[in-house]
């Protein structure tokens, strides 16, 4: 068994409006101190063994549905997990 | 300046729809081996020095904004940055 945690963020040039809106209200509560907010996406899949490469597989969900590559970055961690 | 990474997860007890609704995606795309999926939100701050404590200023976001305390859990990692 495999538990992946998959980071996905938008890119550096992308705008983000949730981010900045965020800031704002953190601004509005007297943390003046926050200079950038950027918001993404975090999961945690828990993944079966099978005969398929488990890297393989992480990679083509990301860039088939869990990021949209056009606008977003995706990184993701893999650690296999014992089973009691 | 600091760079602050913060990740909110759902709690374990907490039912995530968007998370079973992308874990019927991935099986509808083949993805079978996936049991489990969890949604969260990862967030990258950049935050100014001050006289205020950095870990105390994390907390409070967290508390008062970033995180939704009821069915969120969130954790934190604070990374001193040297701006050139």
């Amino acid at each position: 068994m495999y538990k992946v945690k998959v980071y996905v963020t938008l890119r550096e040039n992308v705008l983000d409006p949730q981010g900045n809106a965020v800031k704002g209200a953190l601004h509005s509560l007297n943390y003046r101190e926050v200079q950038d907010v950027r918001i993404g996406k975090f999961m945690e899949l828990i993944v079966e063994k099978s005969d398929r490469d488990i890297d393989t597989i992480v990679k083509e969900m990301c860039e088939k549905l869990l990021a949209n590559t056009v606008i977003e970055d995706y990184r993701y961690e893999i650690e296999e997990v014992v089973v009691q």
